[in-house]
């Protein structure tokens, strides 16, 4: 079984890529490099070292999980509080020690314009009205009585990453939470729009659905018709429970592959409009000022989009040897198709394995092993989805769009590894 | 866009099952039913009417989220702890109140045989050995730096829904997750057993692995190597993060499709043996006794199963009126290709649809609308797999092998309703 002990190492790329079928540590210790594990002696303790906690029972079952104490560093990060912004901000999810495709609903990024409010489901109403037939209101125990669908589906908000395009120098001491942590990825379950929309029954004049939130900001966006009836969901459930607090409990609007402001959370109206209502957070923000100061509006699509988690900024390579490369790609226009792997700042690449299961539009984990050899390399990845598209470099990004704007950033990220095997977020 | 709404109602099998194509609230007030949601008066102070909730900024982000107070009541259920057997048992997942197909991780079912150890993964290794051409030990860091895969599987208990074996008389007081909440659903993370194996490198003696566990029960069980070289897994992350202290923290084997009690917990040992080990729990337990007193032994893979949630036992159905019936469906052998509802007790089948993303032995969400006219009923779902097998009825189990042993159960369950609307558990 010990075949390819002898292999050579097949190099894919520049700069130590090697070919995905080689295995982390398959023969490696035969190639001379460190392997990762310990050999056991025959006269090794180890096998029959009892730890305490293999002396005694542990506690029993309990009502409702938690992570080991040992994980308790995997957090959400949040910034400062503003206090001329209740409630307003943002947190982070912790990439870079998250694994697969769905984000634990714990870990869930978050955007919140006025805090999270502690809405009881009992006086909470979804009311449709407008350019329809008959306005309708829902509680949410009828909504429960509504048929379902399920996707698994990412959520990014537009913002994330935008600190790549904002500062022409690369904050050193960034992490891929820190950067690109505003994106998530979710079983989202709820009733299509589409059943709420017809049973109302829209006008013909109506083109637009303006969707309002029930927390203090009013949170609102308009969504075009005919995604509003494609695919668009009233979230009910996120990985199999009633949806949390942070993501809109009882209910939101999820529109998948779409900017994630517009999933409008703590869903209490949607009005049928002739056309797009203006809100605050389609005007004064959430649109792309270009370096001529026009503005693009309701660019909705988040672009195809790949970051490298392991190992990413503030890591530490602790020995030249051969490291699995690994992170997360995603489009909001269709599933990934393919990732790329460069170790040389972009000059050659190698295709990475899709270690996950695809699904359209949703976080997919792709990885690659690399040979570090102890120089110095630049780490970038680069996605393609279905619909052909490539994730563009942020120079390109930068050249087509300046730097007013900042949302929709879908830039390649790029970091550097020194001499001494540490990881830093730079601008390649 | 009301076009519909004149539309009979289309019937597909007895007792009131109409077309999937039906979507619940569709014209149905057009009909003469109970439509779930009120219509709102052009005076109606509903929508103008604003809660507390959204005249005040909330809390803001927070590290590690939770559910809202409102769904407390979906917790895991546990037996009484038996002062004989500590921190043994078992907890259930509340089936009837989740939806989609992954569980949460804090709400994914439980099974200990001592209880969950407080592993600190510094302290923690596996060790490979036995007919192997070098013994090796892995400390978690270690793991860490190997490929990882990631999948959507099932997890269920063998001796899930053995209660419908077990006693001649159906619990009226069951619910989904007391009879069948040993079977959830995650997205496990970890490194291929393959290629560990391929390390230690397999002697050709070799045709079993036994796997230990660092519980104080030691948990053990055998696994033929050419599952172990399929498609098993040391599972490091559940839904993203590292798995729970419940689910084996640091690392459990994942050995998909087969009886949960195989994917042994806290795993620290794996030894290639040239037969099974004869671990308790695959000799005195986990075995299936038969009506002759023979005993089948690994009986590894969990049959076609699948089961009506909403409604289900304990529910209430309030008025006559159009109600989704819905459930989930799984297989160890394959992924879904069909799940049947009946209303009369199985007289009459008709095709549910798929309402989640179907994967390989993972749950998969059906739903139907079902028309209840205020008479009595019986619901039941029969799932096939993509292998061609169908999931039997109870009374076709206990023909077939008695009810000595109870594992193993995939029978169809039955759920009544009277003529109040209660729903029982009963056989059928």
């Amino acid at each position: 079984m010990a075949k390819q002990q002898k292999q050579a190492l097949q190099q894919v790329a520049g700069n130590g890529l090697l070919s995905r079928r080689h295995l982390l540590g398959l023969g490696l210790s035969g190639a001379g490099l460190a392997a990762s594990h310990s050999l056991v002696a025959q006269d090794s303790g180890l096998a029959f070292s009892i730890p305490q906690w293999s002396r005694q029972p542990g506690p029993g079952s309990s009502p409702y999980g938690s992570p080991s104490p040992h994980s308790s560093h995997i957090q959400r990060m949040s910034g400062t509080p503003n206090p001329g912004y209740p409630g307003g901000g943002a947190s982070r999810s912790p990439l870079q020690f998250l694994q697969g495709s769905i984000t634990p609903n714990s870990l869930h990024f978050e955007r919140h314009h006025a805090g999270v409010p502690a809405i009881d489901p009992a006086g909470h109403r979804l009311v449709i009205n407008g350019l329809v037939r008959q306005p309708l209101a829902f509680s949410y125990e009828d909504l429960l009585r509504y048929p379902m669908v399920s996707r698994i589906h990412f959520l990014e908000c537009s913002g994330n990453s935008g600190a790549m395009l904002r500062s022409n120098t690369a904050d050193s001491a960034a992490t891929a939470q820190s950067i690109h942590g505003l994106v998530s990825c979710a079983e989202w379950t709820g009733v299509p729009l589409s059943v709420l929309l017809e049973e109302a029954g829209v006008l013909n004049q109506a083109s637009w659905v303006a969707a309002v939130g029930a927390d203090a900001a009013s949170m609102g966006r308009s969504l075009p018709l005919a995604k509003a009836l494609d695919d668009v969901m009233i979230a009910l459930y996120q990985n199999g429970e009633p949806i949390r607090p942070e993501q809109g409990y009882p209910m939101r609007l999820f529109v998948p592959g779409w900017e994630g402001n517009i999933s409008v959370k703590w869903l209490t109206q949607l009005k049928l409009l002739d056309e797009a209502a203006q809100f605050r957070d389609e005007t004064s923000k959430y649109t792309d000022t270009l370096a001529d100061r026009s503005s693009l509006q309701f660019t909705y699509p988040m672009g195809v989009k790949s970051l490298i988690t392991s190992p990413s900024g503030q890591m530490q390579l602790n020995n030249p040897g051969v490291y699995e490369v690994g992170g997360i790609a995603w489009s909001g226009h269709g599933s990934i198709s393919r990732v790329e792997i460069s170790a040389d700042g972009g000059r050659s690449w190698a295709d990475a394995e899709l270690q996950s299961q695809v699904h359209d539009r949703a976080l997919t984990r792709f990885r690659l092993p690399w040979q570090w050899r102890g120089g110095e390399a630049i780490l970038q990845s680069r996605a393609h989805d279905s619909r052909g598209n490539v994730q563009p470099t942020r120079s390109s990004i930068l050249a087509a769009r300046g730097n007013i704007a900042t949302y929709h950033n879908n830039g390649i990220q790029s970091w550097s590894v020194n001499t001494a095997g540490e990881l830093r977020n730079v601008y390649a």
